[in-house]
């Protein structure tokens, strides 16, 4: 098992693309149970995918389990499976003060959200926040990517753009 | 994608057992969410484990995908994820008139629950039940191993035992 730490921020402009290549990704969850927590993820990142299992979020950490599988499984996956929602978005990896950070555009129904991610040791680890972050939405479970499966962005009301979303 | 057709009989007698032996397995279910009808089952069979995904069942057939895990990452689902509740059975494998049932005698909370399943090609394939089968059960949505896994054969109460459980 793996455990995944990160901290999560919506992006202000485009001041982070120069010299920046966006790779797509296609990720569908199934049986992405909400009140159990565990979600399931089938992902297809430019000509690989995988499977992964996601355990209940807690202060920003969550147990986390990935595994290759056939890109052929994850596109039947996508297509049969995923009655929770699927995901479109372009991951770019953005290097700042010492880290990567991971950069979302999300496409399709979520579109224009623009979310960056940064992977730590520890929650509290001292990270130099980049100049085109803004709102931190670290466990604010509306931007999980499972969520937006199901309730995408765009569908969210015009004053959620100032990340004000209503309730799911 | 494998497709999995199977029959499901409860079994009645012990005339399976002479020469047999069975194989510990233990299983658990992850956001076995029973709306969506799609299972994520991690299995310890032996010494060996497996992720198994199941899509929702139509006329005894679903779609199946399994990957090989290594048997520490499936303990710690079984203990940290498996919200939807763990299975413990031995399997038997029984070879009989040029096909092999496999016994699942279960334990735990599920004893004294016996059954026997065979896989086909087709669901209306030609099959010769042996002496040792009973009622048929398949389709029935109690009999799944997830569903025994949130309401174990022991709480179905008396009349259960014929066959006849209460509605989940």
């Amino acid at each position: 098992m793996a455990r995944e730490i990160e901290r999560k921020f919506l992006v202000t402009g485009d001041d982070w693309r120069p010299g920046v290549l966006g790779v797509p990704y296609r990720q569908g969850y199934l049986s992405a149970g909400a009140d159990a927590g565990c979600t399931v993820r089938a992902r297809i990142a430019g000509e690989r995918a995988w499977l992964t299992l996601k355990g209940p979020a807690a202060e920003g950490a969550r147990d986390e389990y990935e595994y290759p599988i056939p890109v052929a499984d994850a596109e039947e996956m996508l297509e049969r499976l995923c009655a929770g929602g699927r995901i479109e978005k372009l991951r770019h990896r953005v290097p700042f003060a010492g880290r990567t950070w991971e950069v979302d555009e999300f496409t399709g129904e979520n579109a224009p959200l623009v979310v960056a991610e940064v992977e730590l040791d520890r929650i509290d680890a001292e990270v130099t926040l980049p100049p085109w972050v803004g709102l931190e939405v670290t466990g604010d479970p509306r931007y999980t990517n499972a969520a937006l499966a199901r309730l995408p962005y765009s569908r969210w009301g015009k004053h959620s753009l100032a990340g004000e979303a209503p309730a799911p």
